[in-house]
């Protein structure tokens, strides 16, 4: 089963890396782009495991280790 | 219009940072993880700008700026 855990910055937090593309992509010639967040994603390869119980591990790894929640937010989302 | 373009190493390209975050994961005792890739997801506001007109922007910068085509793919989605 694989499980994609998504990990963004919390609305308010500040994002330099999202800023800095942002000032690229205008002079780069792209207008129009408002705001940019960067965030990551984890892709998982959890096999033998159902989708409930790879969902909630998932959980418990974003939790332990992927995400700082402090000032990251996560979702779980199983792909197959 | 908000865009969410997923930024992925090919398959094949070593992923030292998956690497890690693995053994990390052995280490606090999550075990049946196989593989782990590691992404970005850039979130794009394109305030104004159409579903159609919107993905095609977004891909346009993924091509130009957000993504290395010799060692990543990348997807986009319209999220709202």
């Amino acid at each position: 089963m694989k499980v994609r855990v998504t990990v963004m910055l919390k609305d308010g937090v500040l994002d330099p890396q999202g800023k800095a593309i942002s000032h690229a992509l205008q002079t780069l010639g792209f207008d129009g782009v408002q705001d940019v967040r960067v965030g990551k994603v984890i892709e998982l390869d959890l096999p033998g495991a159902k989708a409930e119980e790879a969902q909630k591990k998932a959980d418990a790894m974003a939790c332990d280790l992927l995400a700082n929640l402090v000032i990251e937010d996560y979702s779980v989302e199983v792909v197959e």
